[in-house]
């Protein structure tokens, strides 16, 4: 089986709210869908959703990049090679959105090749994950909401909370009532997009500290060294690393500086092969992880839980699965369901990434 | 598919000539072959070496603990499901080489029952490895003799000098003879076996410097930690950790305490599912590694050669994957052959250890 062509589909679904915080706002889904062909008419799927405030992608710089560079580099290998996909697409820097759907789709036509699912070939530890749903900025009382009726509707017990505003004292508010709405079994944590400083983010975690967070991601600037050390130091709070530690090398940098003790890792930006690594890595550091969510629709999400399920340390918490529940339309066949607050993994060949064309064909935009 | 059972074979096959080094000598191979079956009658093969001077078992001990121990663990569960075994087995400490040989003989079974190399399996960057062959201790003149005689019989232009003598001025005057007989295009690096100490390490690599050496293995024990931090931080020959390292967890302490500078992988000692998260924690944290030998028999040096090939950082310089040739016979029915110094990886699906069953009962001595 040899590569043929990567496809790129430029498509966009509308959310049913905007979700708002501290580095963006997104309304719509505009993500990039690719799949990768063979010359046995196996096809792998996958999805880029650029984060233009994040990595600096775009829905048509992902287009481009594939087309023009990653794409023919791959032409004619096997996709098992993929140590030697990689060695060939490490000639162009960044654009890791778009690497990570390319390696995805290497995993998928893996997979159905050899009629093995996904999280099987990354190492089998478990078939289910639990999710943690974001909640996004707006008032106390709308968040609380939020969270409330995701536990009715999903049974979702741990919950992401959007913070870094300003005034701090906003996003305490927000945290204590939640923990007063949900009571102590369910399971909080905050994620500042780099919004707060250190400082803000030391005095808002010392003000946080009887709520019973899991940890702090992100609260403030990685590129603040000073001020991200001494918070780290003087925190009570595991403050995790996530728009910082989108390499293997950053990971190092930011655990072994001082900067962080915990990892967020993203198929949509590490893909399978290179979150293996951050994963072995972490786990060789003793550092814990958490499976996060790059405001994925229902593809990405079917990609963070086969790579969780496939390790303990992904699977011992609850990954970040169920932005998808936020968008008005998907792409998939059989729409995913989160139940008991458990997203089961897709089962059969690959990651079981079945499109609906129609769908597909009305929410494209590139002709 | 499912594990049934995990048979344990011990063997004896006499070597040519003692091999001699700092901690210890061989003159036979006392393995164990390790062979996990399912119920679909697909069977996977592994070699444990024991190295009781190193690890603390014994080809009795081996045995055992795969008996009663690991063995029953594992029954029931599909070979796939390898993270799953790992957390069963880890309730079991220590027995690195039965657990490894376990490890490989699961991944085995994988690459069978899909019909892929495990090389592939792993990563798939190439499919063959350039081959270094160990130099045991001798007079100066026998030891020039064995690599030259390996060099013009298959071509190896790589050789490990294993040294940790006293007084130090004997392996020195060994190395010099060597570099002189070989030249300059042989690459050439020595292996303490933990012999001298720290400042005899330091006395004899400061000597020789103007050798050429790509690196130096375990000059001293890992345990003398101020000595050995000193070491590294006084050579200007990187200084590479084998005996020390034989867990993601002590690469990280070996590493991050600065008492090496590069790691060796061997696959008889944390199979293919560790020597993944070693290789992949190395690569994170910038350091680099060799494959090494566990005087592995010919089962060994393929599995060594298949997770070398795998990666770029493995295949990048000549792993060691000779010492089969002082062994006076072994149990492939197609034997290994090293050509212009070069092992290629055995073809198709698994491993591609196909045992002479005529050649296991003359050897076998367990009834």
């Amino acid at each position: 089986m040899k590569i043929t062509r990567v496809e790129t589909v430029p498509y966009s679904i509308p959310y049913v709210k905007p979700l708002r915080f501290a580095s963006g706002e997104v309304t719509a889904a505009e993500h990039v869908l690719v799949r990768v062909h063979t010359d046995d008419g196996l096809v792998g799927t996958a999805d880029a959703p650029p984060r233009p405030f994040t990595y600096g992608e775009t829905q048509s710089s992902i287009v481009a990049v594939i087309k023009d560079l990653l794409g023919p580099q791959l032409e004619g290998l096997s996709p098992l090679d993929r140590e030697a996909a990689h060695a060939r697409m490490a000639r162009t820097v960044g654009n890791p959105a778009a690497r990570a759907a390319i390696d995805i789709a290497l995993w998928d036509l893996i997979g159905q090749s050899l009629a093995v699912s996904v999280t099987e070939l990354l190492g089998g530890y478990t078939d289910r994950m639990r999710a943690a749903h974001m909640v996004g900025f707006a008032s106390a009382g709308e968040m609380v909401d939020d969270a409330m009726r995701m536990r009715e509707q999903h049974g979702i017990t741990t919950f992401k909370v959007k913070v870094g505003r300003r005034p701090v004292q906003r996003d305490i508010t927000a945290c204590r009532a939640l923990r007063e709405a949900l009571g102590d079994d369910t399971e909080l944590y905050i994620d500042g997009n780099r919004g707060w400083t250190a400082a803000e983010s030391a005095r808002a975690l010392h003000q946080l500290e009887d709520v019973g967070l899991l940890f702090a991601e992100e609260p403030c600037p990685a590129d603040d060294i000073a001020g991200r050390r001494w918070l780290v130091q003087h925190s009570n709070i595991p403050i995790y690393a996530d728009e910082s530690v989108s390499r293997a090398a950053d990971v190092t940098r930011e655990i072994l500086g001082g900067s962080a003790t915990g990892v967020s890792i993203k198929t949509a930006r590490t893909g399978f092969t290179h979150s293996q690594r951050i994963h072995h890595l972490c786990e060789g550091l003793g550092v814990e992880v958490v499976i996060g969510n790059q405001i994925d629709g229902q593809i990405g999400s079917v990609c963070n839980a086969a790579f969780g399920a496939a390790y303990e340390a992904t699977s011992r918490r609850a990954g970040e699965l169920s932005n998808f529940l936020d968008m008005r339309d998907d792409l998939l066949t059989e729409p995913l369901i989160i139940k008991d607050g458990t997203l089961p993994v897709r089962q059969g060949a690959g990651l079981g990434i079945d499109i609906d064309e129609d769908k597909l064909r009305h929410y494209r935009h590139d002709g």
